[in-house]
């Protein structure tokens, strides 16, 4: 019997567990709130992630860990590697941690990004915006998350109220300027890696974004096979250079046909969600597979699926579940402003037919604005 | 949030429980062992079905109840009936509880059923026989399960041996006596009924049973359009009568070109295990959308799917990972001589792919004799 840990306990965490049940495997989710979702499928050891007592319960009750959260504090990922196997490993959470070295390991491999500059003090921004230009965004360096962390420069009006917003960040999580990207399209590849070194990609997704946070996901994206080929190249280079195990998520900009890499996510990622019923085998099962070093599975994708976000409430299922190809995931979560709580995915053999769902979709639920850029796409 | 109640907590409950958590339900099982499998994924209420106390505890912790396990008594089923809502109805389990209820309901609704007789006395048995003819079978009305509980008749001089066998258990649990069918093909229809009589079957299954469990399930089986249409009009027919909520499978001898239905299964079925992949809505997550009125969901299938059961022992799992269509089904459970503890299901998109894949499977696991008579058929 091997039991998986997780650090983390939410819907990634949740739906780990649910995938991996069928390889016969237990889990042990570890999270500092009681309630987290994940512990409605799955015992849980409570505790702050930089709690060696707690880790330490952790690590004694489990065979391998694995992560559904990115911010968990790469010493206590290293502590953890010293007395059990982790996957991903330290250094590729360490680094997707890290806006600028991300950003710095994509450029040294070839993989094309915005321009970006290091900021530590205001005349480095006054000299970054003079280089980059605007419109561009003031991030943290470290835990930014959703949109959050993170300041727009229109023009150089904006410069002293962006450092009035993170200045003082500055010494503490590290600043980083990107010139702002005016993308037709966001992009995501999601793929795996397993132990052995084999890689494995899902179709490329599309992605909208509402305020910061995924909105809705189609897969396959409207994209050539030489820009999905590239796509699917520069997250192949990147895992190898991480030496990365696990699903990973490489987000991509789409501009006049070229390719810009936005971020890495070190886990399952919201835009693979589609997977559970659009591939033969999920993201979280494939995850699973890879940290314990068995077969990957196909990722071959059946028509076309597209995946609705629920942000902050869950609407009526019945809608949803009236469609032939409709699928519905309840995290089990309280509502809450601004929180994951839910998705939706919608599956068909061709794209008329997913239109077609996905309006019937939105106006049963008065969300038209959520699935019109869809619609929109799968009609061009 | 709903807590479905699951009475019975092995296998069937556990992938209940996985295929429900996506519906944001929680679960609770009742089960007179403690390390029932669905316990890895859900709480339990430990206690016999026949403890009040347990079962009342039971029932004050959920909105609903269902059953993993169709020989719950049906007393704790009507007890249980008069505090919480119960699906299936205790009628619907109290007639697939007895042979002799169950055929004559059959009959009944003009579905053909191999010659049966009641038995109470030896003498009996003898008429029946001699009105039957041999082979015949001589089984327990009640309780019978996987082939206990029933001695087969295969001339004159075999009476004695059987009513040695079993007929103390003629005033206990009484005796049937049924003709043996010398089928070409053992079949089941499973199909979902909801709470407001919605109906819906998946595509046909063929199953070969080795010492009376099942080893191997084909769908779509091979039968014409309308021998299907007749098998799904049969179960229609049934699930009407019995007001059935929820699914089940109805298990048929085709010989002859004719049905004769064997078995009423008042629950979600071995047979059925290849929806979880093979179909656009598994039978798990259909039992619970209609034991909960929700709208029932496709139960079409995409390409073609065989379902390869585990008994005593789970094989090595990468022979089944290693394959493109290959899902693997662990049930956490120790192994034991006989025991169900896990299947695999190969999903191809055609028949001569499926058989590729079953032999590759067969071969590698050295378990020639059970893929062989699915391979067989895929090739007729």
């Amino acid at each position: 019997m091997t039991t998986v840990g997780i650090l983390g306990g939410g819907q990634l965490a949740r739906m780990l567990a649910l995938a991996g049940a069928p390889l016969g495997l237990r889990f042990l989710v570890m999270d500092n709130v009681a309630d987290a979702c994940a512990g409605q499928f799955a015992p849980m050891v409570v505790g702050d992630y930089r709690d060696e007592a707690a880790l330490a319960e952790f690590a004694s009750r489990i065979d391998v860990a694995t992560f559904d959260f990115e911010n968990v504090p790469a010493e206590s990922a290293r502590w953890l590697v010293e007395r059990v196997d982790v996957f991903p490993n330290p250094r590729a959470l360490a680094t997707a941690q890290d806006r600028l070295a991300e950003k710095t390991l994509f450029r040294g491999l070839g993989i094309p990004v915005p321009p970006f500059a290091p900021i530590d003090t205001l005349d480095e921004l006054r000299a970054a915006i003079a280089d980059i230009g605007t419109p561009c965004i003031l991030k943290t360096r470290r835990l930014g998350y959703d949109g959050k962390g993170q300041f727009r420069i229109r023009g150089a009006g904006d410069i002293d109220a962006a450092w009035q917003a993170l200045g003082a960040q500055a010494s503490k999580v590290g600043l980083i300027l990107e010139g702002f990207v005016h993308f037709e399209r966001e992009l995501s590849v999601v793929a795996v890696r397993g132990r052995g070194g084999e890689f494995r990609a899902w179709p490329l997704t599309e992605n909208w974004h509402v305020d910061g946070v995924l909105s809705a996901s189609l897969a396959p994206a409207r994209v050539d096979e030489a820009t999905a080929a590239l796509a699917v190249g520069h997250a192949k280079r990147l895992a190898e250079a991480l030496d990365y195990v696990g699903v990973f998520a490489l987000e991509l900009f789409s501009r006049d046909g070229e390719l810009l890499a936005n971020e890495l996510a070190p886990r399952v990622h919201n835009s693979g969600h589609w997977t559970i019923e659009g591939s033969e085998t999920s993201q979280f099962q494939n995850h699973l597979r890879a940290v314990l070093g068995l077969p990957l599975g196909d990722t071959r994708m059946v028509g076309t699926a597209c995946m609705l976000n629920w942000i902050g409430e869950m609407p009526d299922a019945r809608a949803v579940l009236d469609e032939a190809g409709g699928h519905w995931h309840d995290y089990g979560k309280e509502p809450r402003e601004g929180r994951k709580v839910g998705h939706a995915t919608l599956r068909s053999d061709d794209a008329a037919a997913l239109a077609a769902s996905l309006q019937r979709v939105g106006t049963a639920l008065g969300r038209q604005d959520q699935v019109l850029p869809v619609i929109h796409a799968l009609q061009d």
